[in-house]
């Protein structure tokens, strides 16, 4: 069984960044900035993105693909925001891919986008080894999950340029310590940034919008292709 | 890549549930009653399982397996409380297989135990797919998790006996609606048993443990050897 199953594994994770790598190019062509978006289930992704949405909404031009195991309830919410959302379904399978977003890519017009925002299936290991073509990843993590999970789940918060810790407006009820989550993540990866937030009342929201629209203009300057063409 | 990838995945599957016969043979033969415990991250495996043990010690013969990525924090918690706790470390794989256990069966001595419970990887999709020769699948789903979760990540709600809603102290601080989760969680697994409980407060353990109570006097009423030989 080991013999079969560890080849078979390496390709899938090499064909993965051949599909990766093209995705990107085609982000940087058209001057887009791309988040891969991760967490536990019921973390918050979906919270986010509608609030992100509202505050940025008018002033940069914002798709979403959404991932889930079957519903497409996530894309309706989005829809709601006015924005474009595709809904891929993976049919139980646990993460998203290169392929799947290529796929979705077809789907979505991109003239007037600047900033896509993939939210992957909720889960806290398997996406983490899935690149999809993201100028960078973004992992949100609950205070009510417990300030052990970098710890446990050291992978998810060593590969995200953003950790959102989310849902800070119920910390009075855990017994959750920010700090601690604060001093593992910098452990495991020093150069990231933690925002503490609550998409529940928008508290804390301004370090983020504000981290955004920065990489959206630096992704805007480098664009490599005339604006809005389509030179895959 | 999909001929080579789809036969792989079956024969994994195939040889799992081989070896998770093996393990349930063996539990049967000892009579010990064996649960797999599922949920996201952070939804209260191990709290459960302290509360569970503190208010079970002294009545029923008590032993725990862990599953985590890498770290072994989970069963040093469990070992405070006085009962066998054994570790298995996945090195990032995302969840439990019957070869695991049967490998940690081997640092277990079961002399005693009426009650084996496996904390699986924290993931609310693929520990759905992989038996490991369990008696009955329970699912932790937190309040703070939202009640969209049954509608999102179906095969974890169909396939356990025992959704435990964790957390409600949390319910007057979010929009979770209990009676949506029950009402999905009916629809997917209509025989399933649905307990609301808090593992800060202990607010609604007494179903929960009488349901494990009356599982354990059958298992060890069935039991085909004579009490703690290992006949494997």
């Amino acid at each position: 069984m080991a013999e079969i199953a560890v080849p078979v594994v390496r390709n899938i994770l090499q064909a993965n960044e051949r599909l990766a790598s093209e995705n990107r190019r085609r982000f940087d062509e058209a001057g887009i900035f791309v988040i891969n978006l991760m967490s536990s289930p019921g973390a918050g992704k979906t919270s986010l993105l509608e609030k992100t949405i509202d505050a940025l909404a008018g002033r940069i031009g914002i798709a979403v693909i959404e991932g889930d195991l079957q519903s497409s309830c996530d894309a309706e919410r989005i829809q709601k925001k006015g924005v474009q959302a595709v809904q891929i379904n993976t049919d139980g399978g646990c993460h998203l891919d290169g392929n799947m977003i290529q796929i979705a890519l077809s789907a979505i017009d991109l003239t007037g986008v600047d900033l896509l925002i993939i939210e992957n299936v909720g889960n806290l290991v398997c996406p983490a080894e899935f690149n999809l073509g993201e100028h960078e990843k973004v992992t949100i993590l609950s205070v009510a999950e417990g300030d052990d999970k970098p710890v446990k789940y050291p992978l998810m918060f060593q590969i995200c340029s953003v950790l959102l810790v989310n849902k800070i407006d119920l910390l009075p009820y855990t017994d959750c310590d920010v700090a601690k989550i604060r001093q593992t993540a910098k452990h495991l990866n020093p150069a990231g940034k933690v925002f503490e937030i609550s998409c529940r009342t928008g508290e804390g929201f301004a370090p983020w919008l504000y981290w955004i629209e920065e990489k959206v203009r630096e992704h805007r300057k480098n664009r490599t292709s005339s604006p809005h063409s389509d030179k895959r």
